[in-house]
């Protein structure tokens, strides 16, 4: 059992929890929830690449997950180093080191209606995990983002998913300029939502191969993406509300190009 | 200038930043953004019980707002007290107290096609806050909310509303049922917004006046509020997903409501 809160294997847990650059050199990320651990469990155990279990985490098991976690080796850890290092306030007893999913923006298009959405400098880790999980509700085939949006294996977007990180397919580009090309030389028509937008978003039919484009929270999509859109969607507000939040904007138009 | 962290008018504003309890007890809540004061000082000045001023705030002033603040008394706080009681990680530079809107539920009832929210014990500041945004942006005529809903004037919701704080109506009801009962009587068909929903959300007209219901973020409504309602409606989820985050059904529905 791990009792040192300098235990090696913690610190590095602790790095992968607060540093993009970390868990982008291996490739990893940090599971955190239950839930979602056994779910991965269940689903992808080979992406399981170290599991921590707290003494208090193993002693509420019910025994379905008991016999599931019998499967796997995993570490325990004392409860107060374990509690040290978790990133939640409730930490619900397990962090996983489990591997970074990898997509391609090709299969994101294998289908003939292929519906996307397109995030440019996407700061707000609760809103992007919003955003994921509304995504995956909604059906899209995958989201595109600029790579100075913030980190999709940010512990808080990881949480605020509810496990959409692992089934909605998402990638990053240094170039969203050359991808979003790369969309329209793949038949895709994209929709930039604008506040200065033209259409009502209510009007298109959004048939094909879709993506809607949501730009950063306090400044919107810059001029440089709006102008490679092919129309620009306006969701019409009333009052003296001068924008929406972005994950309600995206979810707004995902669930409009689903209908 | 008030420089001593302990200045009792210092040690209030705390309390008010912090406790419900305060701020109903008085019926006044604190503004910190330094936009929502200008907007209060131009359109409300009558609701600023008190103002207080960093250091720092008042050098960063431009020309209009010196000449605005000039209207009203106010009192300057030294730099390090002031950030000392902010709640924000950067504070604005003023904190007001604030009195408190008061809306009637008839109000909101004053039009033939009055669209309302209900919102059954949500827990969420941020949830909250992005609602109300969102609520004014669909043109809502009001919302209604569960005594044990989170307190509107909690300056996480504050700050997440954008200013719509101060421009939707809302009430809270010690008695859910009884105002839904009420709503029923004034006309209004009640939407239930629910995973068990036997109507897509897509099908209804809202014609005429309508509300609808959005339950706690863990557990969805109760049981008792949703046979209150006329019609249940679902919103499809695809994937693995088992719900959609509350501000995000509710902004769904109230665009739907708004087309």
């Amino acid at each position: 059992m791990i009792t040192a809160r300098s235990n090696p294997q913690l610190k590095y847990l602790a790095t992968l929890l607060k540093k993009r650059s970390a868990r982008e050199e291996d490739k990893v990320f940090v599971c955190e929830g239950r839930k979602m651990f056994f779910e991965i469990l269940a689903q992808h155990p080979e992406a399981l690449v170290r599991t921590y279990w707290s003494e208090r985490g193993l002693s509420e098991l019910s025994p379905e997950e008991s016999e599931a976690l019998a499967a796997i080796p995993y570490e325990t850890v004392a409860d107060d180093a374990f509690d040290a290092v978790a990133e939640t306030v409730t930490p619900q007893g397990v962090m996983a080191v489990v591997s970074m999913p990898s997509y391609r923006t090709e299969e994101m298009l294998a289908r003939e209606d292929a519906k996307l959405l397109v995030l440019e400098s996407l700061r707000d880790p609760g809103n992007l995990g919003t955003i994921l999980r509304t995504a995956e509700a909604a059906g899209m085939s995958g989201v595109i983002l600029s790579a100075d949006s913030v980190d999709a294996f940010n512990p808080k977007v990881v949480r605020s998913t509810m496990g959409a990180i692992l089934r909605v397919p998402f990638v990053y580009t240094d170039d969203l300029a050359a991808t979003l090309a790369e969309l329209k030389a793949n038949g895709v028509t994209l929709y930039a939502a604008h506040l200065q937008g033209s259409v009502p978003y209510t009007e298109p039919a959004y048939a094909g191969r879709c993506a809607v484009l949501i730009g950063n929270e306090a400044n919107g999509l810059t001029d440089g993406i709006t102008c490679l859109s092919d129309v620009r969607v306006r969701i019409p507000m009333e009052g003296a509300a001068e924008s929406l939040n972005a994950a309600v904007a995206a979810a707004i138009l995902m669930y409009r190009m689903k209908e």
